[in-house]
């Protein structure tokens, strides 16, 4: 079947007709391509043929109807930001840059909600929010755009406190695989109007349709932000720290986890001199008494848990000066070996086993010799590991790869999951079957049932 | 092709291949069969060909599979308390009584999270779960089985803080319609690994796949819980109360409006003495000090609002008193007419439409003369009327169809929904395709891949 697809694409006809309509907004030029196949990852570059770049959904369904009468792939690019090759064209194709569509549609500010075109950015939402009160919570930590959040299912920081973006878009649009723009939910707050079609493009990567619009759950910006952090001898005793704060329930927004590699990047990166030992940062939202409650408690959790140092502040400029080496973790980890990539793993395992997880995931790395600073959303039982090697070196990725399978296959052991925020995209593939068995044969299914033709995003999540 | 698969239909065969299995567990009595069909509304009862008690998820699966080589529709009944039509057998088949299928499989009060058996009710659910500290929030009136509520994403009081099925299944087993059983998840508490399996068949009304265990999230049991009502001149006023709380982020854990007509049913049902007025009840869940906190709020949005006697109490038995109308509410309505059969409506609609929407709909039942107090989940912009109806009276039934078809179309048009959390079934179908349009053929596409031979509860969502 795959293969009789394969000899139906004829992607250079494809991109004639749509270089007929679309003209010098459809480029083929090498580093525009590669630029929109880039995966910031360890995972090689696989450019499309063409970029072309929307302006509305029409566009995007003229593109799309076009693509599926000459089986020619459709990849949907965001940000760039994806993190397992989800922007890569492993058969070719058009990759549609949804930048563009970057506009506010409307703002419901009674309603608690907002509609955007799916290349908005985060932070550029949050701005344009800003006169009402309200924000957008979710923050992967890049600045991603919001279709492309919604694609890979993002979650981030906020998540413990806010959910993620399956929790928090209501409805969208999309250009399904036939070329017809649909709308999947209205904006009452709940439905129970048939099947959730909102939740099941949310993390399909691209390849049941394209989003063209979203409306969000927008939440009051709160009164009080306190902001603060503290050390631990070990990293379990930080997990633990995470784990006694969300079973006694403080609604903390933000627990964030720093190993002391981690921390001496930052160091190093960002020019602090933090004691380099396991760090718990965290954030508490609410009222000036509420927020003031909230830290007390986790004071008295992380004198249980053998932390020390808890500084804590409710000033903007303190807290973000607090923040700051989580702010830089990523490009922190990467200079610790300048000219390297990252592998980064994205384990996801039930509050209880966080500890043991990242433990066992620490000794892991000690033992191989690899180097690999951790982060972790550890109020959610996520943890990502950012393993730095040399691309050239064989061995390094082999190395890499291999500590990356056995973290999967530890984090699905202990009832988790191999990705908890960044999708499966290409480098997570062979992991999905043994963590989800026979169900994968119905995603499969549904793919198949919606683009017979395997041009939305193909190669993405299973191939 | 539907006619194709109704002639593939052998649904005799099939009962009498699982009778040689089952034995006495199948039964066929008109009474036993007419149960299972029963719709608790105006919609004519359509009974199975049989009705098999399942005990476990092999029984379910050994169904599906014979069902599926013969086939013959299968309809999982919970508890019956649907009010769509959701369990009708248009088409024969069997009914398969998932009420013995009610166990705890395991506690994780660590994780939140509990796995159980379809079955079990929310209230058996509840009991169990006693000693954790932790409790299962989501309350849509009936004792209606997990199962149940999950398949109708059902919602109810809390949702307006604990959200809905959709936000509280983990996790979730089905078989499918060729007899095998998958998981749709992993127990961690965020997860981007492929399709949402999970929100997929929340909300299918059996009509994917029959649900066979389900993990749930748990929520700490609330240290105070204070409860209270207040009454208003008029229901825009009390709508408009509602929209003020959610607007000011009040976190409200219930808010309930109760119409004059329906406190006037209440006062008659529970021998109760409450001024016959649009009625507001509120519960605010938390610590003693944010209660209070949250109270005091909503005293002043009420004042605001032309709202008199708020009465309050963190005294349990005082607030199950007073809220007592409220938990009465469904047999209260029916009270008011006895004999008659109620054809209860579920317009959601975004909350700053909420109170044109009630105001447009209360000025429809005078005018029409319609018998058809207003009971509604206000925080979630959600109201159900019960059309009270004498059905061997045909005009009365067309008369309170024609009204139900304008309240759908009157929700659709302000952007809500018909139905906020009972479901299609039979009852919504017609309303679909002018709420979703292009979207239901999506949605049919779905089932057709999932269930080719139209086995699984046919005739439901779309026909």
């Amino acid at each position: 079947m795959a293969a009789q697809q394969k000899s139906g694409r004829d992607v250079r006809l494809a991109t004639e007709i749509l270089k007929q309509r679309f003209g010098d907004r459809l480029l083929t030029g090498e580093s525009i391509r590669e630029q929109h196949a880039h995966t910031t990852t360890y995972l090689p570059n696989q450019p499309p043929d063409s970029v072309i770049y929307a302006e509305n959904a029409e566009d995007v369904s003229w593109i799309v109807s076009v693509c599926a009468e000459h089986g020619c792939p459709v990849i949907p690019f965001g940000a760039g930001s994806s993190l397992e090759g989800q922007l890569n064209a492993p058969e070719g194709g058009v990759s549609i840059d949804m930048s563009g569509m970057n506009q506010v549609v409307e703002v419901h500010p009674e309603d608690l909600t907002v509609t955007v075109q799916p290349g908005i950015t985060r932070k550029a939402l949050n701005v344009q929010l800003r006169d009402t009160g309200l924000f957008f919570p979710i923050d992967p930590g890049a600045d991603a755009s919001i279709g492309g959040m919604a694609s890979t299912r993002a979650s981030g920081t906020n998540a413990v406190r806010y959910g993620t973006m399956k929790d928090n878009v209501l409805s969208l649009r999309a250009v399904m695989a036939d070329g017809r723009e649909i709308r999947t939910s209205t904006r009452a707050k709940k439905s129970a109007a048939g099947y959730d079609l909102t939740r099941l493009l949310v993390g399909a990567e691209g390849s049941l349709g394209v989003i063209t619009e979203l409306t969000l759950k927008l939440h009051g910006a709160p009164e009080t932000i306190v902001g603060g952090l503290c050390n631990f001898p070990t990293v379990t005793d930080a997990c633990n720290a995470a784990i006694q704060t969300i079973q006694y329930g403080i609604p903390v927004a933000r627990i964030e986890l720093l190993d002391e590699v981690q921390i001496k990047a930052c160091n190093a990166y960002s020019k602090l001199s933090l004691a380099e030992r396991p760090t718990v940062f965290v954030e508490f939202h609410g009222t000036e008494a509420s927020t003031t409650e909230q830290s007390a408690l986790f004071g008295e959790i992380i004198a249980d848990c053998n932390g020390t140092d808890f500084q804590w502040t409710a000033n903007e400029k303190k807290r973000q000066q607090l923040w700051q080496a989580r702010h830089d973790a990523y490009w922190a980890a990467k200079s610790l070996r300048p000219g390297a990539e990252a592998l980064v793993t994205d384990a996801c395992v039930p509050i209880s086993r966080l500890a043991d997880c990242v433990e066992e995931t620490s000794a892991d790395i000690r033992e191989n010799g690899l180097l690999a600073p951790i982060v972790g959303h550890v109020g959610d039982g996520n943890f990502h590991t950012s393993v730095l090697i040399d691309l050239n070196d064989k061995h390094e990725l082999a190395q890499a790869k291999a500590f990356s399978e056995r973290l999967s296959e530890r984090a699905i052991g202990m009832g988790g999951t191999c990705t908890g925020e960044h999708g499966v995209g290409q480098g997570k593939q062979a992991y999905l079957d043994s963590e989800l068995g026979d169900a994968v044969d119905f995603m499969r299914t549904i793919k198949q049932a919606l683009d017979p033709a395997n041009i939305m995003n193909p190669g993405k999540i299973f191939s």
